[in-house]
C-alpha cells in the first residue's frame, strides 16, 4: 500500500511534508543503523501541536504507519523507518518557555537535552538529566525513552522531571495530562505512563519539566585500578555510604581509545578507571570526597587523583563522554545498555569478558557504574560477515547475562527494534500480554511506532 | 446478587473469609466515612499473594467486585465498600526484607509507613515519605494513591520510591514489573502505572522500594506571620531560592486547635504560621536556615524561631501532624486536598476564606505549602444538615477554585470516591475516555474497586 501523500501536504503549511528520496534517505535509519529499516513516504516537519494532529488524522484515515523521530540518536532502532510509513521528525517544534515561579519549563520536543539545561541556567536553574549525548539529542526522545545519564545516581532519570505532557493520540485528538503543580494523584497516572513508551501510545508534543536550584561546584575523584573486579568493588564502597553525584567507570579498551582520541594523558596501563563526583556543599563534600578516595585506595586503586576545581574535574566527565565515539573509531558498535542491581556489576563485568572470550570479539565496557547501568561496546568490522555475526551473538548473550543476574536488558535507551526479541525473557509473557493490552486500548489498528518494543 | 462465599472460604486456609456482620461493619468505610458505603459479602485477609489470587480467580469466577483495602486511612472514599463486594484487607500482610546492599526493601502491602521506615532505619537506611497518617497507614495505600507527604517538598512523592512491584490482574494472574535495577527502560513503564491507580487496575502485593542514606539532622525554623497572605508570600521566597527539606503552613484555626490539644504554648493570636527545615550539612545548613529567617522577616514575619535541636524541631513538626486530629475535635471534617502551582498559593488561600464566608462554614487551611499541596479542613456539624449540605457546597467549591487555577483536585489523597464528580473538570472528557480505555482494557469487568474514578 503506498498512500498519495499530496492530500496531506494541501492540509500542512507550504514545504512541511518532504518526499525527495534524497532527503527520506537520510530519515531512515537512527544512531542503531538497522540494516532492515524501510523507506518512507514522506517525511513531515511539523511546528505544532496542531500540524501534529493533523498528519496523525491523516494516518489515521488512510491507515498509515508513523514513527516519530526526535534528533534520531537512538540507539536501539526506537526511530527506524517502516516502509509505507509518515516519517514525523520533531526537529522543528523547539519552543521553550522556563517558568522561574513554578520552577518549571514547558518545552517542544525538539529542543536539544543541552539547550533545555541552557534555558534553565538561564533562569538560574538546572535540568539534571544528562545523557551522554546530551548535545545532540532531543528532549522528547529523552522522555520517550525515559533517558538517563551521568548525574542519575543521585539525581533520578527522565521521569522523576516530567510534571506534564501535551500528547497526541492515535485518533488525532490531543490530551493533557498532568500540570506545573508538583504533586498530583488525580486520576490514573497517565503522565508517567506516556513517560518511557517509545512512541507506541501517543507522540509527544509539549513536555512540563520540573527544574531545580543550581547544581553546587562538584569536587571530582579519578581512581586508576589494575583490574576491574578492584574498580567494581571500589564502586560498591562507595554507593554502601554515600549517594555520590556520579560514578562513571571505564575499562582499559576504552582509556585507550579515549587516550588516542584526546591525548589528554590517561594511563594507558590502567585496567580500569573510576570518575566520581561529590556535589555536596563545604565540609560535606570534603568527607564525601575522602570517603570516595579511601573507597578507592582500599579496594587496590594504584593512583588516586581529587580535584575541587570544575574545569579539571569537567576534563574528565568529557573523557568519560568521549568514550563511545573514542571505541566508535575501533570498528561498528554493538552498542549495549544493560542493568543490574548493584552487587552483580562484578558478575555482569566478568561474564562480559568471558562472552568477549567465547565469540572472538574485543567487548569495551564503559557503565554508569554508580546505579548498575552498564553500556558494553561491541566492536566488529561490518565488512567480515562472521565477525558481524559473532558480535550479534554476544550483543544477544549479554542480554540474557543481565536477565540471569535479575537485571534489564535497557537501563536508559529503550527496546526499540533492536532489543525486542529479548524483552518476553526479561518481562515474561503475561507482561507482554499486558502491553499488549495498553497498546491495543490506545493505538488499537497499530500506527504509532510499529515494530518497537512489541 | 449475592454469592456464596462458602467455596472461597473452602479454597483458603482456615479462618481468612470472615462473613461475621459485626466485624464486616467495621470495614464499610474509610476515614472518609462515605455515608452511601454497602455492606460487603465477606472479608477476607490473605497473607500471600497466592490468598490474593485465589481470592480475585473466585471474584472473577462470580462476577464479584472486590475492594482492596489497606489501613482503611483513604480520605477520599478509596477503600469504601460495596454491597455484595468481596473486602480484601491487607492489613495481614506484613513481611518486610531490607537489602542494604541494594539499598532496597521488598515490602507486602499491610505494613505501616512508620514501619518501613523503622526497618530501613535498622540497616541505617531512610524511607522517605511521610503522610501526616504514617504512623496509622499502610504502604500499600501510600503506592496505589501515589501519597505524599511533608518531605515532598524535596524528596519528592511515593512513585518517586517504587522500583518494582507484584499486582495479581483482575483475572487472577500475578506480574512483577520492574525490580531491584535503579534505571530500567525496558518496555512500558507498567510499574509506574500502578502507582496511584487507586485499587482499579490490579491488587498490589508486593513493592519494591529504593531507599536512601539516612537524612542528616535538620534545622528547624518557625515563623508567626499576622496574616495568611504575609506567610504565603514567605514561602514564595523561600521557594524561589532552595528545596527546604519541609515548608508547612498551618492558618490560625489550625494554630488554635493544636493549642487546645496538646498546650506547647503556641501564639493564640497568629495569623498563621509556617514551620521550615533544612537537612543541607554544615555551613550550607546554617546558609539555608538564614536564608528561611530572612524570607519569614521580611515578608512580615512578627516573630522567627530557629534550632538546631532535633527535638525542639520535631515538636514543631508533631504540632502540624496533630492539625487534623486537632480540627477534627470541632466537629466533622470534609478533608480537601487541593494543590496549585506556587505563586497561586495565595489566591488559593485568599479563594478558600471567600467560600467560607459565603457557605458560613469554618474551614481551616493547612498546607504542605512549598509544594503548592492545601488541606482546607471544612468543619461542620453532622447533625446539622444545613450546615452539613453548605459544606458539601463549599467543598466542591473549593475543587472548582484549585481547576480554575491551575491546580489540582487532589495532590496526594486519590480521587477515590467523593472527588470523582469533579475529575472530569479537572482533566477533560478525553483523559477520561483514556482513562476508561486502559481500565476496561485491564480490568473489563469492571470487579477492581468500582465506584472509584470512574
Amino acid at each position: 500500500m503506498s498512500a498519495d501523500t499530496s492530500s496531506l501536504a494541501a492540509a500542512l503549511p507550504d514545504g512541511m511534508v518532504i518526499t525527495d528520496p534524497d532527503i527520506l534517505a537520510g530519515y531512515r535509519q537512527d544512531r542503531a543503523l538497522d540494516p532492515t529499516a524501510g523507506t518512507p513516504l514522506a517525511l513531515v516537519r511539523p511546528t505544532s501541536t496542531e500540524d501534529v494532529q493533523t498528519t496523525v488524522r491523516w494516518c489515521h484515515e488512510n491507515r498509515v504507519p508513523i514513527i516519530t523521530r526526535g534528533a534520531g540518536t537512538s540507539l536501539s532502532g526506537g526511530s527506524t523507518a517502516v516502509d509505507g510509513a509518515i516519517m514525523l521528525s520533531t526537529e522543528k517544534m523547539r519552543e521553550i518557555a522556563v517558568d522561574p515561579a513554578t520552577r518549571t519549563a514547558v518545552v517542544q520536543p525538539g529542543l536539544f537535552n543541552s539547550e533545555v539545561k541552557a534555558a534553565a541556567a538561564a533562569e538560574g536553574l538546572w535540568y539534571p538529566p544528562d545523557p551522554s549525548s546530551f548535545e545532540i539529542c532531543s528532549i522528547g526522545g529523552n522522555v520517550a525513552t525515559n533517558a538517563g545519564g551521568l548525574c542519575c545516581v543521585k539525581y533520578g532519570v527522565t521521569t522523576d522531571y516530567v510534571l506534564g505532557l501535551q500528547v497526541v493520540l492515535a485518533d488525532g485528538r490531543a490530551v493533557r495530562v498532568g500540570g506545573k503543580q508538583l504533586k498530583d494523584s488525580a486520576g490514573l497516572p497517565l503522565t508517567k505512563l506516556f513517560v518511557g513508551s517509545e512512541g507506541l501510545l501517543g507522540i509527544i508534543t509539549e513536555v512540563t519539566l520540573r527544574l531545580l536550584p543550581p547544581q553546587g561546584p562538584a569536587s571530582t575523584v579519578v581512581g586508576i585500578f589494575d583490574s576491574v573486579h578492584d574498580a567494581s568493588r571500589a564502586v560498591l564502597a562507595v554507593t554502601g555510604e554515600i549517594r555520590p553525584a556520579m560514578l562513571e567507570f571505564m575499562d582499559s579498551v576504552a582509556i585507550n581509545a579515549v587516550e588516542d582520541m584526546l591525548r589528554m594523558g590517561l594511563d594507558r596501563d590502567a585496567g580500569a578507571l573510576l570518575v566520581a563526583q561529590s556535589d555536596a556543599p563545604g565540609a560535606a563534600g570534603a568527607q564525601e570526597v575522602e570517603l570516595i578516595r579511601n573507597a578507592f585506595e582500599t579496594n587496590g586503586a594504584g593512583e588516586v587523583f581529587a580535584t575541587d576545581d570544575p574545569t579539571e574535574g569537567e576534563a574528565f566527565t568529557a573523557a568519560r563522554r568521549a568514550a563511545i565515539p573514542a571505541v566508535e573509531k575501533l570498528g561498528s558498535l554493538l552498542l549495549e545498555d544493560v542493568g543490574v542491581p548493584l552487587p552483580s556489576l562484578p558478575d555482569l563485568i566478568d561474564g562480559v569478558a568471558k562472552i568477549a572470550a567465547d565469540n572472538q570479539v574485543m567487548i569495551s565496557v564503559i557503565a554508569h557504574a554508580g546505579d548498575g547501568n552498564t553500556h558494553p561496546l561491541i566492536v566488529f568490522d561490518p565488512t567480515d560477515a562472521a565477525e558481524a555475526g559473532r558480535a550479534q551473538t554476544a550483543f544477544g548473550q549479554i542480554m540474557d547475562l543481565a536477565i540471569e543476574l535479575g537485571g534489564t536488558i535497557t537501563g536508559e535507551h529503550g527496546v526499540g527494534r533492536l532489543k525486542k526479541g529479548w524483552l518476553p525473557d526479561q518481562v515474561g509473557p503475561d507482561v507482554m500480554e499486558l502491553t499488549a493490552l495498553i497498546k491495543n486500548a490506545l493505538d488499537p489498528e497499530g500506527l504509532l511506532n510499529p515494530g518497537v518494543i512489541l
